[in-house]
C-alpha cells in the first residue's frame, strides 16, 4: 500500500522508518486487528487485554490508553471488523430500507465467525457490566437511534400511521433475529429470507402502506 | 406443614423420623429450593452443584443421580419456582390466551430475582454448552411446543390465515421481549401493556381476524 504523500496536502500515512512511538492510527489498526483475531479464535472468555496487546506488539497500557474496558475494546472489534455489514442507509422506502438492513444482519448473524461472536457478546454481557456498558454505549444505542430514525422518517412521510409505537416494531423486528440466534437448534434458521418475513409481519401488523 | 396424612389414600409427604435415606421426593424438593436460593443470590456465576448440596444437606453424588449437569439442576430450579406464571393455557380464542400467557412472561421478566436470573441464564448459556442444552431442552422446547401448538390450533379454527407461517409469529413475540430484558436501558421498560402490543402487531400483522 503506497502513501498518497504525492497528493498536495496529504499526510503521509506510512512515514519513512524512524524511532520513538507509532503513529496512533497505526496502532489503533493493529490492535483492532489483535482484537478480532482473538474474539474470533478464543471466544469471549479468552479474550483478554494481555493476549491482545501480545498479539498488536504493544504494551497493556497502550491499549487502556485507547480503550476503557475489555468489553469496549471487544465492541470496537467487532463492528470495525463488520461495518460494512452493519451500515445502515435511508433511501426513503420503508419496507425496502428495513428488508436491507435487517436482511443484511440475519445473513451476518448467521455466519461464522460473526454470529457466534455477537452470541457470546450478548450472552457475557448478561453477567459483565462493563461488556454490557460497551455493547449498549458502543453498539445498540447508536443503531437504535439510525434504525428509530428510519422509522419516525417513514411515519412521517405518512408510510406508517402516526399512533404506531415504532419501538416496538423495532423490538419485534430485532428481537426475533436475536431469538433464532440465542437458541438454535429450536426453531427456523436464521436466513434473510425470515428477517424479510419480520419485516413484513410488522410492517402490517403497523397498518403500514402495503407493499406497492 | 401438617402431612395430610389422615386422608384416605393419601401419602404422608413428611414420615416420622427414622434412620436410613430421605425419601426421594423429599431430597428433590430440598435440592431444588437449595439450587433457587443458590441462584438467585449468587447469580449464575456462583451456582455450583457443590453449593447447591452443602446448602441442602445432601451429597453431590445424590445431585449428580437426579441432575445430569449444573445446567440442567439450575433450570428445574427456574422453572419450579415459578411453575405457576409459566403455565399456559388454551381457552380457545387465540388473542386472550397470547396477552394471558406473553403478559404473565413479561411481568415475570420485569421482577426479581425472575429477570435477572433467566437473563443470566441465557446469557451463560451462549459459553456454556451443558447449559444451553438444558436450557434448550427443559425450558424451550416444551414451551414453544405449546405456544405453537395453541397457534396451531387458532390457524385451524380459522383465527390466523392458514399460509402464516406461526414460528415467524412467536420468534416475533417472545424475541421482543426478550430483546427488552437482554437490553435494559436502552428502550422502553418489559411491561404487561408492551406483550399486549407486541401481541395485537403480530396478529394484525398475521391478518389474523381481528380484535372482538
Amino acid at each position: 500500500m503506497s502513501a498518497p504523500a504525492n497528493r498536495p496536502g496529504a499526510v503521509p500515512t506510512r512515514p519513512p522508518v524512524r524511532r520513538g512511538r507509532r503513529p496512533f492510527e497505526e496502532v489503533r489498526q493493529a490492535v483492532l486487528r489483535a482484537a478480532a483475531q482473538t474474539l474470533f479464535e478464543a471466544g469471549i472468555a479468552g479474550f483478554t487485554i494481555e493476549c491482545v496487546a501480545r498479539r498488536a506488539g504493544v504494551s497493556r497500557v497502550t491499549v487502556h490508553k485507547h480503550w476503557p474496558s475489555r468489553g469496549a475494546l471487544a465492541l470496537d472489534a467487532f463492528t470495525d471488523t463488520f461495518h460494512n455489514d452493519l451500515a445502515l442507509h435511508d433511501t426513503g422506502d420503508v419496507r425496502r430500507d428495513l428488508h436491507e438492513v435487517l436482511g443484511t444482519f440475519a445473513r451476518l448473524l448467521a455466519s461464522k465467525p460473526a454470529g457466534p461472536a455477537f452470541a457470546q457478546l450478548l450472552g457475557a454481557a448478561q453477567i459483565d457490566a462493563d461488556l454490557a456498558e460497551a455493547i449498549r454505549e458502543r453498539y445498540f444505542a447508536p443503531r437504535r437511534h439510525a434504525v428509530l430514525g428510519i422509522l419516525n422518517a417513514a411515519r412521517e412521510r405518512g408510510e406508517i400511521p402516526a399512533d404506531i409505537d415504532v419501538t416496538v416494531m423495532v423490538d419485534m423486528m430485532w428481537g426475533a433475529c436475536y431469538n433464532r440466534l440465542l437458541m438454535p437448534g429450536l426453531t427456523g434458521t436464521l436466513t434473510e429470507d425470515f428477517a424479510r418475513s419480520v419485516v413484513d409481519v410488522a410492517l402490517a401488523g403497523a397498518g403500514a402502506s402495503p407493499r406497492a
